[in-house]
């Protein structure tokens, strides 16, 4: 038998990639612009580490990325630490410890690198960046809103195209369903055939509930035509609540911005495994994947809490290249003076080493577009 | 007997820590003035990830940090993945790979989290922050010299105050003790007694080599200081060539800017296990331990380099504040073009989520420095 040929050094392992330069300074330069724009809404940065305890990583509603997630044994505190594979549950431990005295409503924002385990076979991000919001202690309409028009406004900042942002409510279709006496196993199976968009499954499983369900089912699409159909079901009072609140939802966002495209798709369920209320979704017409996800929760200790994650991989698809410093060439000998001054006419400035027979093809062989040539700046 | 307790899951690891809001903003603020520094100088910004290969992330220069480096098993791929304790050895892969076929001087720089084991009942840092470039191709005082001026333009940029960079060539002294014939473990105590400075240890361990040794450890302190002892000093051809070669990154960093201030260590070993010529440490007069470092070392493939690595959780002791937005409570109902134009004038704006008694009263609960009175700016 032979030994497994070891590959080679230089391979990265499947869902893990190195970003080079325009790549690098989109995902820094993106960041730093969507964290300014909530900065400029009152959102104050928090920085959690990348590796916890698993205990406290998994608290709550982390417990539903337990698969996800990577563990290392600790040799200082002999117990398991995780590799974070979301940032939201740390938000939260910050909101209920270090900063339980803070006045709420409490405004924080965070970017960060996790780690997800990925599924073996399918070549999938492992490593993902996030960039979120966490509005935590007010439960209403207008803190939803806000966790909605900031996100908007982060995305107009970094010229994302045709963003929309759909709403749904997984609420509704529960607050209708537990009115009736289904077993689990139906009540499942309903809720696969709604998520679906299974109209047929809707009717045949749905009982004395079909009529209005498939009603639901319509009232999909673009938010006001999705309410007008929404607030004329027949609904039991707690649906009908969550229907009322939608409603407020998108007025208070129009009200602040009528140009924000809302979607509803009142019966989504996917996904939204610790959300309380309104989920989010926020798409931009030229990716294909999600640009961030986001919604009611409650936090620790019961705390209301709403936020959003927005993927810089994602959404970086949609927004214009980066635009770099242009490179200027300097000759061997250029004095420090006139280098300092191109730095600060905001050209990046390539110093020559050593002598050259000739700068301008010297400047082109290191990709500069400039080189100076008497003291004066040459296009190449 | 009783079951281990638990900690409380809001407990984090020993090393493992939170930055909360004027921590976190001074280092992306920190951190993204270094990368623009550095961008200004022609270095291209490379993203590596967080965990690759055990045997990429340890090849070569990384060896040195194996005992340091936390492993995990890749479920997918059933190899050892490492978390990266340091990024220098991701950047000289990709300028092995990747941009294999870039001109040279090739550029690059680079910012991010590292984790390291620790030493089990201390409490230092597990998760550092690297920011650093490498300038990958040449071997020259000018490029050791321009590492230099990069690193003490970005410390500059941050108003980092009183910073010195000591440079320091274990090859000097290394190539000294070449010329005699010691055994292993007198080379070892030797090499221990000059990096303690220890002058009767040199003096009894040094046999014909005693006087040139002590004259070396004489040679500490202010780069000409040091310089005028070392280039009167009797050495053997290759010492000749390492001290000829420090003169020269002084003269040039000198030529290029006279205010930086250099020392010289020539007889430091600690911490050097890769590098191949000059080393660099810096300090600054405020901060205990050093803020960066970096040296020339031969990357893949045996390619020349010099790299700086700054260290922003002690560079940023010894800058001044961050200054954050000023907040300004927005009575519940301000109209959304106000609140745009505060945030335009540079504003955090801070939004009533409901009707309160006395907008004054809830800006302060809300630690913000103005409120909006009849469409006029209010200090609280």
């Amino acid at each position: 038998m032979n030994a497994p040929q070891e590959p080679p050094v230089t391979l990265l392992p499947t869902g893990f990639i190195d970003l080079l330069q325009h790549e690098a300074e989109a995902e820094a330069q993106g960041i730093a612009r969507i964290m300014d724009v909530f900065s400029q809404y009152g959102y104050e940065q928090v920085r959690p580490p990348l590796i916890e305890f698993e205990a406290s990583l998994l608290a709550g509603g982390g417990q539903a990325l337990s698969a996800q997630t990577f563990r290392i044994l600790d040799p200082d505190s002999r117990r398991m630490l995780a590799l974070r594979p979301d940032m939201t549950t740390q938000i939260s431990r910050i909101a209920a410890t270090r900063l339980a005295e803070r006045p709420r409503p409490l405004r924080l924002s965070y970017a960060g690198s996790c780690v997800l385990v990925g599924t073996p076979g399918r070549d999938g991000a492992r490593q993902i960046t996030q960039v979120g919001l966490e509005l935590i202690g007010p439960d209403s309409a207008e803190a939803d809103a806000e966790v909605i028009l900031v996100t908007s406004s982060a995305l107009s900042a970094l010229q994302v195209a045709n963003v929309s942002i759909d709403l749904s409510c997984p609420n509704i279709a529960k607050a209708l369903i537990a009115t009736e006496t289904f077993t689990a196993a139906q009540e499942a199976t309903l809720i696969q055939a709604l998520d679906r968009k299974d109209v047929a499954a809707v009717r045949d499983l749905g009982g004395t509930l079909a009529p209005v369900l498939t009603q639901l089912l319509r009232a999909t699409g673009p938010a006001r035509h999705a309410l007008e159909i929404l607030t004329q079901l027949d609904l039991p009072l707690s649906a009908a609540d969550e229907v009322r609140r939608l409603q407020e939802v998108v007025n208070a966002v129009w009200t602040a911005d009528p140009t924000i495209i809302l979607t509803i798709d009142p019966a989504e369920f996917r996904g939204w495994q610790y959300h309380t209320g309104l989920c989010m979704t926020v798409f931009a017409a030229d990716v294909r994947e999600e640009i961030g996800r986001g919604g009611r929760y409650l936090s620790y200790e019961q705390e209301a809490a709403c936020g959003m994650t927005l993927r810089p991989e994602a959404l970086l698809k949609a927004t214009p290249p980066v635009s770099l410093k242009k490179r200027v060439y300097l000759p061997h000998g250029t004095s420090a003076a006139r280098s300092h001054k191109l730095r600060e006419d905001g050209f990046a400035t390539v110093a020559g080493l050593n002598e050259v027979s000739s700068p301008c093809a010297e400047a082109r062989r290191l990709r500069c577009a400039y080189y100076i040539l008497q003291d004066k700046l040459v296009e190449v």
